[in-house]
């Protein structure tokens, strides 16, 4: 008798199958022949993970031009137990299509997922400059809906990966206001292993500020400073409860199990009512981090070791 | 032989009527009488009054659940020439409206705004676990699209005033989360006069940080803190032209006329590339500026006297 | 046979009998009925301590009109091994005395050490305008001068306590100009044994800051600031191997087995090329440190546990 | 009838000649051919500048081994109408020397300056291990007691210049423990004109903290650095009037008509109770100022500019 064999594991993502998300878990090792199950949106992707149905999830968190993806991280703050275990930066392109046989000068309503309509609405003006906008959930579903009746738009903004999906013809390509834009893509999991230091690492946490005290966020970015961690991001987004009260979604440079990066989380923990550590992971462009070598590790160890020597009562060196 | 009438001035805000916006520009008592000019986005209201078709509009720029809206924030920090003049908030309550005759138990789909689907978004996941979800360019719009051709929608997340403007069956009151929601709105025009201080204003600025400089967030707060000078707002936006660029878009409690916050103002605009000053406002609440006395204007004019009497080489008093 | 009966352990302290640090020792419990050594200055002092001649030594440290004692400073920051093992104070007053028979109106020149000629100079110029100095080694040394031959004084400054000691006539009380100076006076040992913590506890530590780094000082004082530390003393002394090279004498509030002092004699330890740990002691003034609750050792102890989970890949609490 | 000729001007410094100092005051170009007024000390050397009796004064203020000048510092703080105007440096190099035909081998008591005998005692004490000190009040003084009845000293500690003035024998030669020593010496009058700006100048203020404010060091420093100013010294000294209550003496880098200087010495004085501006004037090393561009008086006139156009209603440039 043999062991029925392990299931093969399931990755999440926003589907359908073209988007920019499946563009990023394309950059996956660990998820090719697996099952890829497409969801509509980041509240199902994480889900899954939570429930078990998927290892991880790959969810957008920030784009060079809309800023951070508001719900992912909002869905971070607010959803236990879960971990960023890799990060993933995809270029962000768009072509204009439209049923076959369409013509530019015919089109007049675009359907487009808005923030794709905000990063080609300068193509768009100028080219269809009494075009009027269809929002739609995702930039593929733009397109899909070309073909769905009652449908008003005469064209789509969409990822160039379309043409493999539908039968569109393309209008136009590159209708991207920023050529340089890019979108950051995170993968999330649950599992509490940290991934091993590579020296190009990232870590995030999620902290809210004590209330009412002036000079808070001064006080909270000291932490940081005088362990010498750079941040790579800092966002704010309100905690809901009421107006003004805001917690923050941080980037830092380094691993966890940097000692540099752990003293500073310790000092975080203590100044806040309540952090939430989202993981350290290798960066998508895997620079390394630099810092000055009063921070190295080493330095760190030796403090402790003095620290202990006076405690005890042991001579010093 | 007369002068011809003055013609009436316009005041644009996020139409139609019924809107959120219509209810906060209900507030400004300088606008009873005027022309009131719907819009489609944030982007029609702030080019109505750059090409002075309009004195001022109304725009969304905070609400307490979704934190800054990103459109607005980003059309204040690119379109020149724009000020602050109000500030209001409009407390955020929905009601669930369909077609006459409807039932809940029949509703499918719903169409609402994004934001509004955010902040209604548990009530649904609980009452219609299986709803489907198409975006609203405004919660007027998502109501009106129910008696558009083509629609699939059976249900729109609307605000409460939509009973006057629709013929509509409301299925449900108050499903917003937060029964606490408030949105904030400011008047924007294009006058450079400053409002006169009141004890209980706020400055708004969006700032931008100098490159490559680690702690350089560290640095600008500080401008404030040494003056004693307290943010009620900071939001990072990304500038869009690199991932990790932002700028800041920041309210300070105080009027610019307020000595201690004048010299921060000049301590931001030394330290950082770009400074755009959006106004000084009386604040909604009418809440009074606490400040230290050591920050009173008497305590910087004396201190200018001091340097003065210094650098002219009189004896000091 | 019997054992040797322990030797009598000895006190060294700046004679002869008389002078303010004798009287700082007479406040030390465990030194009564032991071995009093005078000896001429502090170097003698803390000799006797390093060499085992004497268990402690009470040596003057700050007085509230001079500042603090160079030299002690100067030494403790030298001479390896020692450590503070309690605080005194001493009220500080003046008596003028002179041989029997004298006249204040005849006294042209005084005998005094130079500390107690800054201390009494405004009374000293009040009674006598005309007097010349001449400097002394020591208080009692000033007055015991008028006895030796060949000296051109006519009256010396002197402790109260002189009159048991020389055969003088008193001739004004109280001349010092400040009623309220206080010199403060630590007790040197080179036990490596820790006292236990009372709540009222000072900590001393010198610090050289980092070469060549605009903002050391501001860095070092954020090493206290971020973990609630509060300084009762910060005092800069030239390293003396270059002019503008300093080393700082600080004392903090608090006991280096509280966490929050640990943690900032850590991040001390990590910036400063140098740090000389010189002990954790009771308060001369016994006054209980006051600090806010979120510096507490729980909320240290705290915020380890949590990063001991997240480096172990525990689930959270 | 023609005008009475002017008065020659009068230089006072701490004489007699030989001293240091006056080979300080030999570096003044303006002094040449005045009056030069040997006092006893400080003291009296600043009272002939408050009274009128010399144009200027040259004291001592700070050498690499000793530190501050207590004395000189504090008369600075308490003397009002006093300005620094000039920095001179001159290299500290001790003899020892004796009456003629005095052998090293005789000498048993050595006079001394305290401050020269602490930065010869290394060799002192490698030399003549057994012998005793006598204070005198000046180096000159030292040597020249060695003629005086009744003096007990067989050699003393002196300046190099010490055999032009008197006929000793020279023991030995540089005995001073640090041959790098230099002391620093300033130019102090009372006129309140500024010395011009000359790109290397250094500025003198004295400042009390504000009391009983945690951090309020931190906070002082925060207004240099914040406006990029650099500080070449500070000290600490006590205030007198209770134990714990300090006033910092500091040097900047820069002139008071420098916008960031200048700028810094407002936030001063609006921080403390008490600040005492002693002066601009060139550094004694002609070194020039480094600072970072974003500092230059450019940046400061502009953002003024900026600020005067936002408080006039005026459009921004």
């Amino acid at each position: 008798m043999t062991d029925a064999p392990a299931p093969t594991p399931s990755y999440s993502y926003l589907g359908p199958a073209g988007t920019f998300t499946e563009a990023a878990l394309k950059q996956v090792p660990e998820a090719r022949g697996t099952n890829w199950r497409p969801v509509n949106n980041v509240g199902e992707a994480l889900a899954d993970v939570v429930a078990g149905r998927s290892v991880a999830a790959m969810i957008a968190i920030e784009n060079s031009v809309d800023g951070g993806v508001s719900a992912t991280q909002d869905a971070l703050a607010t959803v236990p137990g879960l971990r960023i275990i890799g990060e993933y930066l995809v270029p962000v392109n768009f072509v204009l299509v439209a049923r076959r046989g369409t013509a530019l000068a015919e089109v007049r309503v675009v359907n487009a997922h808005p923030v794709a309509y905000g990063q080609s609405r300068g193509w768009l003006e100028r080219h269809l400059p009494a075009h009027g906008h269809i929002p739609a959930t995702s930039n593929v579903q733009a397109a899909a809906s070309l073909f769905e009746e009652g449908d008003r738009a005469d064209a789509a903004v969409a990822p160039p990966g379309i043409v493999e999906l539908l039968d569109v013809d393309v209008l136009a390509r590159d209708i991207g206001d920023n050529p340089n834009a890019v979108t950051r893509f995170v993968l999330v999991g649950r599992s509490r292993e940290l991934p091993a230091p590579t020296g190009a690492d990232k870590t995030s946490v999620i902290v809210e500020l004590p209330d009412d005290e002036p000079g808070a966020l001064l006080a909270m970015l000291e932490q940081f400073s005088t362990r010498g961690v750079n941040l790579s991001l800092i966002q704010s987004r309100p905690i809901g409860d009421a107006l003004g009260r805001y917690r923050f979604v941080i980037d830092l440079e380094g691993h966890v199990r940097d000692e540099r990066v752990a003293d500073a989380l310790l000092g975080l923990r203590r100044f806040s009512p309540n952090v939430i550590f989202l993981g350290s992971y290798p960066r998508a462009d895997r620079r390394e981090i630099q810092y000055h070598s009063k921070y190295d590790d080493g330095v760190f160890v030796e403090a402790r070791d003095w620290l202990r020597g006076i405690l005890s009562g042991e001579p010093e060196g």
